[in-house]
């Protein structure tokens, strides 16, 4: 499991005055890229090697809004991996530990240039053997 | 069941070339208020009267990428509605008619200043009563 | 000069209630490629051609902000153009006609993938003949 | 003078493979807050005061730009201020330390409801002295 800081940018308000609600997509995707670079991985890399990791599937689940001057804490775990898909499981918390948001997000791996789908034992064997482990760890 | 055509921004790409997952919740939140304009009713206004609409719940499927220089189409229409919670549905096409996206968002009523809940008969007996017609309309 | 109409996004505002700065930018160069349209040109047919058109300098005037509910006007002409470096300038108004931004933008060409400067007139005749029809009739 | 390091996120970056220009505002503010904190200040806190800082005018120049899986710095100074307009300077560099983008934001004082002027002096004796203080350090 990942924990990631995130302080609450201006920019990411609405005028209801809270973190306007897409972002917390943003923020998952900076823990997810936090997760993989504590598997000592790097997604800018895979995509050097043309493979993409589109995201499939999120579920979001809003509970208490982020607010401008906070620090959130973003936890990333690795719920499910079968060689083919992804999927990724989220904690949102402030410093107050209150629970903010949660959400999961599944993802497959294609070709960069033909978006055709792509097994991830084949395209790169360091990121499966990476990925099993963590599966073990986090469940 | 409104229909609400979008000219995808260059500022809606992310670098794999097609549009940031993130977006189509922006996407989402237009039809959202179309299809409120379509009801006769303002959100605007009703932010004016110290009520906001936060959303507590989305779940998306990604099937197909929208891409910079298309024209997409977002279907939404109303699921659920009973008083306190609304649930829209959407349906994202592009000119093909191929389709890009589906899902849907689950929306509570709140007052703006403390965040507590509120009933909409009771905030607003037009829109409940227009909510009440266009679930019947979309179902 | 193109005039381009376009409604404020909810996800645009910020905590102020107001359009946050950094999205006239979007608007501009939503402008500018309504502007490249109307001279029967398409900004996505040149990145296939692997040219790109980033931008140099940018200087933008804030008057008045715009608000959610309200639609916006984005002028959009030429005002210098030497076939190397090309100027639009912008001028945003509300539905009162009030003035809300000005600014202007400075762009170059380049190869996609080296970003070494490219000669219009060199990359694509086409385009540079309609340049320079333009600044003589923005001029 | 604030050093801010950013972490470029992969929602920043568009099509062309670059980080999209506009974002570069939202590092300025960031940038902009930090230097606010450096003087023990805090902008959050000045928002509940009534007060708003709106931009009022920009001028960002690019010279190379940042891309995914980059760290950048963002450094923020004072270069002018007279109690009623605060001038803000901004350079960008990576972690090879070449300059990508040198900018300036001219703010003034606002009350948050009328968005009248407001001198800083008459709304914040603390603020005022640490901006004429910050201006001598950093000029």
């Amino acid at each position: 499991m990942n924990k990631t800081v995130i302080e609450v940018r201006y920019q990411e308000t609405d005028q209801m005055g809270i973190v306007y609600h897409a972002n917390y997509l943003v923020w998952f995707e900076i823990g997810r890229s936090k997760f993989v670079e504590d598997l000592g991985l790097q997604y800018a890399a895979l995509e050097k090697d043309n493979v993409l990791s589109p995201v499939v599937d999120i579920h979001i689940h809003y509970q208490k809004p982020a607010k401008y001057g906070e620090k959130v804490f973003v936890y990333t775990w690795l719920s499910k991996y079968n060689g083919v898909r992804i999927t990724y499981q989220y904690k949102i918390t402030n410093e107050q530990d209150e629970l903010l948001v949660t959400g999961d997000s599944e993802h497959v791996l294609v070709d960069a240039s033909t978006f055709r789908p792509l097994r991830l034992n084949k395209v790169n064997q360091t990121w499966h053997e990476a990925y099993q482990k963590a599966l073990k760890e986090d469940s």
